[in-house]
Parts: structure tokens; C-alpha cells; sequence
């Protein structure tokens, strides 16, 4: 197997230090040009590499596996196929790509027609979603919600330090990076008022958060046991839960967000493989009191991910307003598995499982405004002079993650969306 | 148009007074048999009819259809032709039933190959459910509910009578009737606990709704009227939303129930048309306060349909447990439906909308054992001499339906579930 996490790995690419996507990344995503229609891609330097050509060319005839697959709108087909598969394909694109090869490198016209510029390709969803769970798996966000909502004493709920509490969120509204985001319309109940009202959301806010795609079906009844978690994975992505926190607060009682949440979730559209990131596993926080045995897992299983959240207002540049890690993170992502799945539920691959807010705790680490305005009370002041209690009209908000060491950067590129004016 | 709901229509078919399915019905499913693949049918006395093979024989020339839509394994594609095609089919096999048309009954050939005895049908799942709500429509239900969990002078939270009230629930483990659910393991915290424990649950319980499935994508931002719900409606199945009330109990703040109900969903196969239901609309319950004017409806939105659930230990005859009505549900679908696209929430066809449990006022009419047995408090002693607080390893639950008037009566069949010992 080619070490696909080599830093000695070069290719015939040039490939900027700073680029999300050397060799040793290879994200899968899905895109389209003005003339080619939605197919597979792997995300390299500034380029996408068209596998759909690659296949057409007989490059991956060693391994067994019907090109077609990655002529097609969704990645699901492709990873259903199974680890073994992905690995494969992962590690051929690899060798197709190195300085010592020149399968690609050494044919103009498949060169010409393979490699496409990232500023001339449109990426799409990269997964039909069936089932999409949302957690609250961040002690510090957890705590920063408990102390505003509930009781700034006891902030934490009996039950979070024992279970990974998640619920689950709309599948139909997850959307692409770049598709812009109306302000949702919804009731609300303010202190002031004596019955509910129906406007657009005052209180729009962003959550920064990752996800991971489910990569295999499971029967129903039979749970995933943490450590066996990895081989369930298919990648990671970026992901912005927007939510109406006005709406929420009016709603949440007692069944969960609904509506507060359900107008949009966005996702970035490149998926990066465990493989990819596995150099960068690191032990997460110690978990007191011991979670209960399904629970449990070995090795390390939090992620050095940096991350950061910019805000930019029409017209205006970006700004970064948060800026943490996915490293800190009390329940990892093994143990949301077991835990979904320890009543028996079954995964579908494209599942997509979001992390919950991810903050710190010192301010400038919290990863929604909520946490940051300490709900509108402490605006934000941005460079322009405007202030943010909560998101206005054409704000973009823009997440972007990376994890880097030796000299080698993974990146997520970005999930970015714009608030369009209220319908 | 044919009357498809006229009482003077009548079938070549053979069919008894007390069918579910008289040529009135004709509700739409999925079906594979020892000989046959998966493809759509039409509940017809006791007999499914084959719309493969009447496709194959030309009788759908007249309706712009390809007839190989009815050759898949979900009513999904069908679906998404639109409500003038699924009546315009609905409408021919009335016709090709009918007493006074021989197209079939002419032809021993075609008659012996359409028509399948259900006793040799097994019924799939009938849509491929990409988004699942379940609401909480009852007001009785939420004050049962209400009374126990929370405050017996205040049963009802502030909003309850401002939402419609939903959550959304897990897609992949919706099964159809007759599939059998293993008895979930969980997390619970009993109030002599000190630290929870993981056990499979001992409040297993049954929850008696009727769901609605969507007919229609709609573009994320815009929302749906109330009004215009109908249009987005392809019909309605019987649901039974298996809960475990000790996991609820302990999981479900502050973001709703999980694991407690995530393990399994069942549906009855059939799905019976708006069109067919037509006759029985009823007024709703009077609601006040007023809600707000984004859930006003005109006309009558609520449905009179008689549902009862049975309970059949191992080895022992059913007996029936609940009896009670649609017609009383407070927030009705229109309201449910322009509620979950208020805040511009897309809908997809083949999305599945639970009505929450449908319970009555007085004792008999309650929809779950947790309300029967004020959660276990009152158990319930059973013709055998055994008690049920909640459900037992080998207990089935059944639950049937329909809506009957004028000697015409338009059933659901069933759906039914047996609980397996744990894993």
C-alpha cells in the first residue's frame, strides 16, 4: 500500500505550501463544468481531477471496480462499495499523481481533459443524505448554552456527561458551500410579548461544527461497537448548522429544535478520508465520571483540527470571529457511533453525524454568536464599525479547518453561505 | 372523472361487506411474491392487483405513463409524477374493475396473472422515506403525557397551543407491518439510581398514529399554505411509533427524544389516497386561542377514521386495548404541513409525517400503554391473567383502521409488530 501520508510524496502538480490539498490529502467530492455533468472528483493543489476520464482511460483496470461509478450525482454508489475499495482508488489516484509517474503527466490530451481548474468547477452536494444526526458533543458549548438557558450554576444537564446527546436533524435541507441561505420566518415568544408573533428570525445565527458521512449499511438491531467505529467512516466535512435562536427558544420544549434548525444546514463539499487524516489523531479530553462500557473505546480517537469562522457583511472583507479546535471535544466521534447505534438503529451510507458547536473556552475559541454576544448582550464590533449582536442580510459567514504537521496541511477548504433577505 | 367514492360502483371481484379494500379504496403498495420482484399493486377485496403486468398488457395506454414505473422497488417515482397522473391511474383501475368492464375479467390469461391473493403477497415498504416528522398533535395526549412527566395542574407547555408541536425522527428504521422489533438496550436513570445503567428497556410501549406521505418536492424557501397541503399529500398510512419510556425519560432533555424511539418506526403497507378519504372529512376541534394566520385553513381538515390497537401476547388470541378516533386531533395536517415548511423547509416526495399519538379523553381511547397504565402504575390485566405494564418479549401490537359511511367502508389493514428479546 502506497503511504498516502508520506511527506516525502511529490507530485507533477505544483502545489502551493499553503494548499489545502497535496498529495497526501485526496478528498472525494462531487462537481460539474459548464460541459461536463455532476461526477466524481479528487480535490489536488488548485485542480479537481476528473476520475470519470481517469476510468475512461482504463486507469484504475487493476482494481476491481466498474468506472461507471464515478459517473454519477452522489458519492453514496462509490462508498458503498467498502473501505477496501476507497483505499484503492485513494492510493491509485496517489501513485497516477507522483513526481515518478506519467500516466497522467506524460499524455497532454488526457492531461487536458482530467485536470479542471477549481475557479472552472462547480461542486455539488457531495452526499444524498438519508439520515442526518445532529450532537452536542462540545463540553464547553454545552456549558455556554446552560448557563444562558438554564441555570448558570449548574449549566450541565444530568445527562451529558453520560450520553452523547444528539437528535436528529432535517436531511432535506442540507445544502452545498455557496448556496445562499434565506432568514427563515418563525414564531417567537419574547419576554415582552403576551402571545407568540410570526416574522423573520432576529436572532440568526451560525454554529461551526464538523460531520462525518457514514461510509456502510448496518442491520437494524445490531450496534456498532466504538471500536469498531473507524471502518463506519467514510470522511469528514465541515459543517455550519444555522439556526434562528429566537425561534428556538420558543420551540425547543419538549420535543427538540425543529424549525429553528431545519431552514438549512451547509456543508463543505470535499470529504477527507480518516486515511487522510490519520496522522493527526490525538487523545481527547479526560471523560469523568467513566462512561458506561459501550462507551469505551482504545487509542486515540479526537482529531488536531484547526478551525476558524470569518464573517464577512456585504461589501466588506472578512473577518475572523472565532477561531478553536476539533481537539478538544468531550464525546469523539467512535463514541457517537455506539452510542446511535447501541439501541439497534441502523446506519445508511451518506448518513451525515454533525459534532455540535465546536468552542473553546476562552473567548475568541466559541463557535457560534450565541456564545459570542453572550446571546446579543456584548455585540461583536467589526472592523467597518457596524456591530453584530446576531447575523444581519447578506452577511457570509464562511468556516474553514485544517490540520497540519511535519509540513503537511489537510484541508477541508470551506463551507461558506450567504443570508439572503427573508422571502 | 369516475366517482372513484360512488356507493353504487361495484367490482367483478367478489368482495366482502367487511373488507377493507372495496373498489372505493384502491390504495397503492408495494409487493414481491415467491414468483415476482418487488412492484407496485393496488389493495383490491382480498387480492392484489398487479399494475406491472396491466402495464405490460397496454390497459394504461390512454394515461401518459411509462409503464415501467410501476416495476420499482419503492412508490417513490410514481409518486413524483403528480397527483393528475396517480388519479388518473387510480381512476382506470376503478374502471378495469368495475362490473360492467371486461378488459380483465375477459381475459383468463391476464386475470390469472394480475391477480394475486394477499395471502401470497408479502408487502414491502412502500416509500423510500427520506425525511421523517413526528408531531404531537393530541390534545389529549399531550395532557395525558403532560400530567405525568411534568405538572398535573399545568399539563400543557405555553406553546403547545401556539405549534404544532414535532420532531424529527429517524428515516432508516422505518420497517413495514410485520416486521419484528428487537426490544431496544439503553441508558436509563430510575429515580433509586445513583449513576445510570445500560439495559434493554422495561417500558417498552406502543404509540397509535396515523402518518401522511408527501406527494410533492417543493424548493427550499418557499413554504406551503395550509390551503394548498392537499396537493402535497399522496395519502395515509397507519403508524405505530415504538417508544422506550425509561431511555425518553432520561435522554430527552434538552434536545428531544432519541435512542427512545429511534430503534424502530412501523408502517402498514397501504397507502390509502386523500382522494379516497374525501368522503370523510370531518370539522376539526375549535381552537383557541386563534392560531396565527400563517396555520388558517378554510373547510374541513380533520378526518373521521376509527382506529383501534390489539395487543396478542405469545400464543394467545388479540385483544383489543384502545379504541378511539382521527377526527379529534387538534392541529390538523394542513397545519402540520404549512407549520413544517414555514420557515422555508423543502419538502421531498415520499417524506413521511407521523401525527403524534392519537389518544381520546376518556379511559379505553388512550394511545399508548404508558397512558393506559399511567406509566405502569395501572397495569392492565389481560383475558390470560397476565398483567402488562408495558410490553412484554413475544407481545404483538396491532393496529387497524378505517373510516366508514354509507355501507362504504375504507380500511388501512393493519400494522403489526412482534417484540424479540434483546440482542
Amino acid at each position: 500500500m502506497i503511504k498516502a501520508n508520506d511527506p516525502t510524496l511529490h507530485s507533477w502538480i505544483q502545489i502551493s505550501p499553503d494548499s489545502d490539498f497535496p498529495i497526501q490529502n485526496l478528498p472525494f467530492g462531487i462537481f460539474q463544468t459548464a460541459e461536463k455533468d455532476a461526477r466524481m472528483g479528487v480535490a489536488i493543489g488548485s485542480y479537481v481531477l476528473d476520475l470519470c476520464v481517469l476510468g475512461q482511460y482504463n486507469l484504475f483496470e487493476l482494481i476491481d471496480i466498474d468506472p461507471t461509478i464515478f459517473h454519477r450525482p452522489y458519492l453514496n454508489d462509490f462508498i458503498a462499495l467498502g473501505q477496501p475499495t476507497w483505499r484503492a482508488v485513494r492510493n491509485r489516484v496517489s501513485e497516477l499523481l507522483r513526481t515518478d509517474n506519467d500516466e497522467i503527466s506524460g499524455n497532454s490530451d488526457l492531461m487536458h481533459q482530467c485536470l479542471i481548474r477549481m475557479t472552472e468547477a462547480e461542486m455539488l452536494l457531495p452526499v444524498k443524505v438519508g439520515n442526518y444526526t445532529d450532537f452536542y458533543s462540545s463540553l464547553e458549548h454545552a456549558t455556554n448554552v446552560g448557563q444562558m438557558f438554564r441555570d448558570p450554576e449548574q449549566p450541565l444537564l444530568p445527562n451529558w456527561r453520560h450520553i452523547p446527546i444528539g437528535y436528529h436533524g432535517r436531511a432535506s435541507s442540507i445544502v452545498v458551500s455557496g448556496t445562499d441561505v434565506y432568514r427563515p420566518t418563525g414564531q417567537t415568544m419574547g419576554p415582552e410579548q403576551q402571545t407568540p408573533i410570526f416574522q423573520p428570525t432576529n436572532q440568526l445565527d451560525f454554529e461551526l461544527e464538523m460531520a462525518f458521512i457514514a461510509g456502510k449499511d448496518t442491520p437494524l438491531g445490531y450496534p456498532v461497537p466504538a471500536d469498531a467505529a473507524d471502518e463506519h467512516i467514510f470522511g469528514l466535512v465541515l459543517l455550519n448548522d444555522w439556526s434562528a435562536r429566537d425561534v428556538q427558544q420558543w420551540e425547543y420544549v419538549p420535543l427538540g429544535p425543529f424549525l429553528s434548525k431545519s431552514f438549512a444546514t451547509s456543508i463543505s463539499p470535499w470529504v477527507v478520508t480518516l486515511d487522510a487524516l490519520e496522522p493527526f489523531r490525538v487523545k481527547g479530553p479526560e471523560q469523568l465520571p467513566r462512561p458506561l462500557p459501550y462507551l469505551e473505546f482504545t487509542g486515540h480517537r479526537n482529531y488536531d483540527i484547526q478551525l476558524e469562522v470569518l464573517l464577512q457583511p456585504a461589501e466588506s472583507p472578512e473577518v475572523t470571529i472565532c477561531q478553536t479546535n476539533f481537539r478538544n471535544m468531550y464525546w469523539n466521534m467512535s463514541q457517537q457511533l455506539a452510542h446511535q447505534t447501541s439501541n439497534g438503529c441502523n446506519l445508511q451510507v451518506g448518513d451525515l453525524y454533525g459534532s455540535g458547536t465546536i468552542s473553546g473556552s476562552e473567548p475568541g475559541t466559541f463557535g457560534s454568536l450565541l456564545e459570542i454576544t453572550r446571546q446579543g448582550k456584548t455585540p461583536l464590533t467589526l472592523p467597518d464599525g457596524s456591530q453584530r449582536s446576531f447575523l444581519h442580510d447578506n452577511d457570509s459567514v464562511i468556516v474553514r479547518g485544517y490540520a497540519e504537521k511535519g509540513g503537511i496541511r489537510i484541508g477541508f477548504g470551506e463551507v461558506r453561505g450567504k443570508v439572503l433577505p427573508a422571502i
